[in-house]
């Protein structure tokens, strides 16, 4: 149980990594440990233990009775309690918590909007899988209003960041193309697992983009690789190479 | 304490007011609650219960053995546990949570920089108190480190919005200014007051018309107001003006 005054909960002054459990273990745990030591680094935090972590989270997987299952494994860094308001205590006495859920089931290809949230590139924490989560929590909020799956966020200068809770791929002249990490994008481990397998060009683009798209998909730790098969009302094409990247990173 | 899974703590979904108590009694909780109100609309939650709310808040300043004291009385409200990743759980079954802890005491004029950190007018949460702090907490930081005592924000088109924990006003030609709201400005509790004792005009305006200012301060419901003395390495002029709605207002 979690103190009431820590700073995760009142101030999401913290960070948090989603790992997938599957075949009885943690998958990319070193990708996502290495993510939150760079979130560390900038929110001023110090960096947890490793040892500590993947034992934690194995045991959040074991007590949550999903050893055998697919599961979301989740661990929580907050600067844990005290402080006065905003300024944080000195000696810092940061929260570790880990979690475990069942991983969503594979599903079929997502229908997507464009939000009107924007992702905000001018903050430190753009890159960063943080506690202040909420305008994710709205873009998806928006997008299940709209009967869609998922939400396309764009920054504050009007391009593709990538989605409330994944990245964003497309292709166009059989080349595949994500937004560059400068336009506020979360730097996925999947995201980072498909560019060392296949050729992807960083750009920055507005939406207008993904109509003459040839295909577009979404990557996460939990869902994998989705494809999208409409932006709004309008549909979007499957694509093969899609498929072929897929099978390639061993995606069910 | 709270539940590990709970969205305020995993995802920043949730909303807070921090209440004055002196003089025996809880300030403006009506202006308070009426805030939490709007951004409950924003965000999709029931508004919480005002009755229990005030005893709630009540209870928390007693239990803190704060009663005679100046305190500051947190009401957290939370999307409350459950739901798939950003998806909320339907029912929704929010929680609220009141703390107190002591109110920081009156001091001296505050030194202030202009921080990089960006406040995003782009995100519908922009004008709420919510639990996706980690922006100013970062704002707070870098003033910290420059030993200063607070950070003022700018938005992302460049204009001044409002301090990291505070609103700001400054005079001008003897007359009042303040971040117009659309800047992504806290619509604060003391704002609200110091508009209806005084004359204020709310522009978009660049830190760059604070080095013409006859007087700068801050507000907020836990230091009322307190005047600038510095912008950076500017040294700022002290404004009978400000001292006179300091008093207006009842601040000591």
């Amino acid at each position: 149980l979690i103190d009431p005054t820590d700073r995760g909960f009142t101030l999401g002054d913290g960070l948090f990594e989603t790992v997938l459990w599957a075949d009885g273990r943690l998958h990319d745990l070193d990708a996502h440990l290495a993510r939150m030591d760079a979130g560390c680094a900038v929110l001023g935090l110090p960096a947890p233990d490793r040892v500590a972590v993947a034992a934690r989270l194995g045991a959040a997987v074991a007590d949550a009775g999903l050893a055998h299952a697919r599961a979301a494994a989740r661990l929580t860094l907050t600067a844990g309690s005290g402080g006065r308001g905003l300024d944080r205590p000195e000696p810092l006495a940061p929260a570790l918590v880990a979690t475990a859920a069942p991983a969503p089931k594979p599903s079929g290809p997502m229908r997507v909007i464009v939000s009107r949230v924007r992702r905000n590139e001018g903050s430190p924490a753009a890159g960063l899988k943080t506690l202040s989560y909420l305008d994710n929590v709205l873009a998806r909020r928006e997008a299940r209003a709209a009967d869609a799956d998922e939400a396309l966020m764009l920054n504050t200068r009007g391009e593709l960041a990538c989605a409330a809770a994944a990245n964003l791929f497309w292709i166009a002249g059989g080349r595949l193309f994500t937004p560059a990490l400068g336009c506020g994008v979360l730097p996925g481990v999947v995201r980072a697992r498909v560019m060392a397998a296949a050729e992807v060009t960083e750009v920055a683009a507005g939406p207008e983009i993904l109509a003459e798209a040839e295909g577009i998909f979404l990557t996460n730790s939990l869902i994998g690789l989705r494809s999208v098969s409409a932006v709004g009302e309008k549909s979007v094409a499957q694509s093969r190479l899609a498929d072929e990247i897929s099978t390639l990173l061993g995606f069910p």
